[in-house]
């Protein structure tokens, strides 16, 4: 089934505890499109500037799975900049810089031929633009979107409008207190389906994430990773979605059943971001290397069986 | 397989943002013992006041599981006394008070019938009475010991020495953190692996548990629970380690498989502490309510099913 990611593109620069990498590709449209192309062809649409570096569209343009044709490129205009440093538990980050460049501006157009989505993302951008894309998407089946605690702070009310028309959301632990007021995942998931959604997936990141749909409830650990394996935390909430939303399309359904085969899918797609900088641990991925960590993952995270006592 | 554990009985006073309970019973060996008692015959030594509650007493006794033979009434001494309050988000607690009343004096002797016992369950105390305890152990096939900050502060050469005697440990992602000045919880077990125990769990209490064994890892969501469901954390940890220990003493091995199910045990028994005050979630249980929460719990910790995406 067709899936289409609108968001952003950027250019970022990260600091961690072990390392650095300055200027690479960023924004949670790529990073979503990287991780989704895996699993099912990807239409991307989203706005750079015309100093959007020649290596970076070279590199996006290097995961076949995803269509670019709904990516301009806008002269006059400046690309979407962040700049951002880790603290030492890689948890928790501070801004160091955010141009918004081409953001404040129109946003892009989505192309004829990605019309008739069936599958949609919407990443972290204002919820005003989030839900005038919908506009263009007729045929949409299932629709999630991302958001982030500055439109929670700053554009409460297109926030809420935006919940009422899309069918799930997935959400960071801390914004979901701070959309809810609710700290219990679980109790903030539930007040979020109350919006609107009838899916929300709370991400805790190194701790794993909650699926409530319906009465239904899932919990997952993250991918067990040691200290060597965390190298760059950033996009790893996007690849996620990215993972989760590529599998659902790819299967053409979102029961519960799949929607928690899918998170799965999400958690293994964001341990690749996470052991590199950037996108560079989403490059080269085929499903035969995600299947190799799904069966890693799975080992890892069984519940115990259900044998009696006595045998 | 006989299974032992020695530790603290108290009577405790906990306030939550939603409720009180005043002098309760408590200590890490009635909830390890309590929780246990539902897969194996347990056997008990601790040390109480001769101010230690007749109903107390009654209430430990309604647990048909526990051997008290082990427990003694030191006339003159008093119970050992803990007060705290949970702060708003649950996960975090102050002491109010500590009467360490009995515990101060000579720890209580291992009766002469439970010196064959074979698995044996240390749970929290001065790690130099729990090496002591071994002494009177000859027959002990897997060892296991809980310890906390103060000792980890205060007694740290005695810790160093027990975690070269026993096979594992159970501790809480803080204390792995102070012990071992890493954060990430899978280097902490790995590093405590290297003081002598060829076992690490280490809980992250909301956050679920990790398990650390040989070049084995495994990660487990903590049972789904909303705020309803979480009324009193106190002896969560002790229950956990009950629920495991009681397992594998009924199970009589302990290979990975065995540990990984185990902890799965470990969660499930936890999540019935975890709902009522003091004691209380854990009276009645029997195997067959253990067995329902643990159908739920794998239902909602299933990791996807590896089917193709073209299926």
């Amino acid at each position: 089934m067709s899936l289409i990611v609108t968001g952003t593109i950027g250019i970022d620069t990260v600091h961690t505890p072990t390392g650095s990498a300055e200027d690479v590709p960023g924004g949670s449209c790529a990073y979503f499109a990287a991780a989704a192309s895996c699993y099912t062809p990807t239409r991307l649409v989203a706005v750079v500037g015309e100093d959007w570096p020649e290596h970076h569209r070279a590199m996006l343009s290097g995961f076949s799975g995803i269509d670019l044709a709904g990516l301009e490129t806008r002269s006059g205009s400046k690309t979407f900049r962040w700049g951002g440093r880790y603290l030492e538990n890689l948890n928790d980050r501070e801004t160091l810089f955010t141009d918004i460049g081409v953001l404040a501006e129109a946003p892009p157009a989505i192309p004829e031929a990605f019309q008739d989505s069936q599958v949609v993302f919407l990443a972290n951008t204002h919820p005003a633009v989030q839900l005038g894309f919908l506009d263009h998407l007729p045929e949409r089946r299932f629709t999630v979107a991302d958001t982030m605690d500055l439109w929670i702070n700053t554009a409460k009310d297109d926030l809420l409008k935006l919940l009422q028309a899309i069918d799930g959301v997935v959400i960071n632990d801390s914004e979901a207190l701070l959309l809810t007021g609710l700290r219990n995942p679980i109790d903030a998931a539930r007040a979020i389906m109350d919006l609107g959604p009838g899916t929300v997936v709370v991400k805790k990141g190194e701790h794993g994430a909650v699926l409530a749909s319906g009465s239904d409830l899932a919990v997952l650990p993250a991918y067990p990773a040691d200290s060597q394996q965390v190298v760059d935390p950033t996009g790893c909430g996007d690849s996620f979605a990215g993972g989760m939303m590529g599998w659902l399309a790819a299967r053409g359904r979102w029961d519960f059943a799949e929607l928690q085969t899918a998170i799965a899918w999400g958690t293994v797609s964001a341990s690749f971001t996470l052991g590199s900088f950037a996108l560079d641990g989403l490059v080269d991925l085929d499903m035969s290397v995600l299947e190799q960590r799904m069966i890693d993952y799975q080992a890892a995270a069984r519940v115990g069986e259900l044998a009696s006592i006595r045998s």
